[in-house]
């Protein structure tokens, strides 16, 4: 049982000597990043021990113009560019997946460092981009990747490689929660709110990579990756997004007191045979307003972590933005620049445990069922039937009088998720059941 | 303007190598880092990519019972282990200073890494040690000595290594916040609370290093070496403690909409002329309920950190206690492991920036003043006049009559803490004051 990533190192450039950077993209973050190497020369040239030259940008457009940057610099062949001999580390803040994917591999396959903060890139193709990296012993660094300047790939990486994580939970998308938190703080519905995201410019003009949860999907793969030292891929996590949340699903999070939030979970899993297995998902989820991840409001991130000896740990911040995102690149610039100074490397993928991915249906969660029911003897007995012939137990019932009918809300125990959803189809099936309003995970 | 902790290394053992592990001390901290040195053998070497092997502990005592532990590997010899030829890593889990000191020099001069959990020691002694591991070109690591699991000291190395922190200002210190968290939330004296933090086991019999505030510090001391990359010792740390809060000055807390945390702040002062200053300070200090700082509880730790492009971080947990403190040290250990295997080097101390350290008299902090006055015309321009003869401007008055005088609370805006303090003494001497009684800083 080894590591494979540690085995080739490059030898370092030596003490005093000038680190070769190619950026590529000079959008928000490329531009912001520039902007800093610039700035903060002197101090990242002390806490190196050798100095940083930006020797080449890649952009899409050349016609463009670029204030404050040299012509000579840029250049719209970024393959070319990443395997000059005049480059030791290329930044990545292109985005996307396809065209980084190869050009990252070049880079990483021509000896050349790599930094990016390319969430969906890493979801998707850490594995490939890891085996370049470790063939020729250079860094592969994205710690932009999750929650831009909260330090949460650092701390899984380093800080907690001494403990078992159990839990990490993230609120990691920044958009849906101002969505979310608007909602409840306001009581407007999903589509105003997110009309407003829009106009402040939160949200995309297309917003599915938010609001759809694939964002958040592609954080809670590298997450769990580094939690579990399990290869997660962005197709292994079971994902659900926000736009199904109503202004009712919000009323009943307040009277359950909580709130709902769109959570990355990645959770550890043991079955009753003491194998362990690893579950990466996205759902929005009502949260008791007493627990440390509700009271993250706005576009603010945080990721809670449980960890077998540290306990609860939670970080907290900016997830997004073109500053907080090039703090987090210019961190690992500087981690970069020197190991290829000094010599050394930082720990790269580590997926020595190779956990099984659970089965969606195996997670034990809990549901707040609300549903639309008849008013008439029997109906409570009928409704708890079902739930205890799938074998789910019922934590909390409440059941209010309705002008016709009755409001009947179920909150269950910890129960299989297969066999939660299960319950719920029988209820559409029953006659007493008029409508089920909704059903939302309960977490935390 | 190089950082010199870069300049020598140690080469690696070679993958696959077993690094030698000496452990010194056998307490809480000591016997759990044990204990998961042993559980967790596996996960550790694949996280390695080589193998722990405990080769020798250090007690005070040999003739107690330790139950579980190879008699062979117990020594009282603590310098004659550290220096022994099979030993690669030192953990040093024994606290105090003096002795702690000569130990670990000793093993820094003999080529071994360290990774201590000491605060003191390193609030302390930074300079010497730092340079015998920089002459030796090995880690010493110490995520450990401030607020144990948390991840505060890796951050600030590594992840914000790209930024310019500003601020960083934590509640470290478990004991006091337990105590003024019990008060505020029970009414309670700072002496019944003192009391049963004592018997529950979170106050030691001499309660000092805790409630006098030098243990936060000692950590105020090293989280401001880090952030402004600038030598801090703990005696350049201005500390009060909080013996002198009573019951008045938290309800005066919750009638300010504040709570009172006992704070270790570090902060970058620039005056008028752009010079730029580190301060650093322990006081306890009314916090408003709405800043993350304010829902520390009980025995919890929390550090928020203020950069340039980050902007607001907060890092949060289990900031004492045996297994977050072993997960901190085990964390140091894997990676310090991983350099003694594959070479390279962590990050050492970086004191490049070399910033003077502020007089505590020009610091820029709030006043919240509560007097007992003359309740007769004229005592409030008295007052008002007192205060802007010394330069300080009221940002808040509030006056209520007491059944003989008044009672005036006078909140001021941002002034120094020089001219703040010659207007309390001020008020002192004045008659129409019949008593200060109670002065406490605002921050947040």
């Amino acid at each position: 049982m080894t590591d494979t990533t540690t085995s080739t190192f490059k030898p370092g450039k030596g003490a005093g000597a000038t680190v070769g950077v190619a950026v590529l993209g000079m959008g928000t973050v490329g531009t912001e990043v520039l902007r800093l190497l610039e700035e903060r020369k002197d101090e990242f040239a002390a806490r190196i021990g050798g100095n940083l030259e930006v020797r080449g940008i890649a952009v899409s457009d050349l016609s463009k113009p670029r204030p404050g940057v040299s012509k000579d610099l840029l250049t719209d062949d970024a393959l070319s560019l990443v395997k000059r001999e005049d480059i030791d580390l290329v930044v990545e803040v292109i985005g996307g997946i396809d065209y980084p994917r190869q050009v990252v591999l070049a880079a990483l396959r021509a000896g050349k460092a790599v930094v990016t903060a390319n969430k969906a890139l890493i979801a998707a193709h850490s594995e490939e981009l890891s085996e370049a990296a470790e063939a020729q012993g250079v860094d592969l660094f994205f710690e932009a990747a999750v929650a831009a300047a909260i330090p949460v790939v650092g701390p899984l990486r380093r800080s907690l490689a001494g403990d078992k994580v159990d839990t990490v939970i993230g609120v990691v998308n920044g958009t849906t929660n101002f969505i979310l938190d608007a909602m409840y703080s306001r009581g407007a519905s999903y589509e105003e709110m997110l009309a407003e995201a829009t106009a402040l410019g939160y949200a995309e003009a297309d917003p599915s990579a938010d609001v759809d949860g694939y964002d958040a999907a592609s954080k809670a793969a590298i997450l769990a990756s580094l939690a579990f030292h399990t290869r997660v891929t962005a197709d292994d996590v079971h994902t659900e997004g926000i736009r199904t949340i109503t202004v009712e699903d919000i009323e009943a999070a307040k009277a359950a007191n909580s709130t709902i939030k769109l959570l990355a979970i990645c959770e550890r899993l043991v079955d009753e045979q003491g194998q362990e297995s690893v579950s990466a998902r996205v759902y929005p989820a009502l949260v008791p307003t007493s627990h440390p991840l509700a009271s993250v409001n706005e576009s603010y991130n945080a990721v809670f972590v449980e960890a077998e000896s540290a306990g609860r740990l939670m970080f907290y911040g900016n997830g997004a933005g073109g500053a907080p995102t090039a703090s987090a690149v210019l961190g690992d610039v500087v981690a970069v620049s020197r190991n290829i100074v000094h010599g050394g490397r930082g720990p790269g993928e580590s997926t020595y445990a190779r956990l099984p991915i659970a089965d969606f249906g195996d997670v034990l969660t809990r549901y707040h069922v609300d549903m639309h029911v008849d008013d008439k003897v029997g109906v409570l007995a009928e409704v708890s039937n079902v739930f205890s012939e799938q074998g789910v137990s019922i934590r909390a019932v409440r059941q209010e009088g309705l002008e016709e009918g009755a409001r009947l809300v179920v909150i269950t125990h910890h129960a299989k998720e297969a066999d939660l959803e299960a319950t719920v189809e029988r209820f559409k099936q029953l006659e007493s059941v008029k409508a089920v309003r909704s059903v939302i995970r309960m977490e935390g």
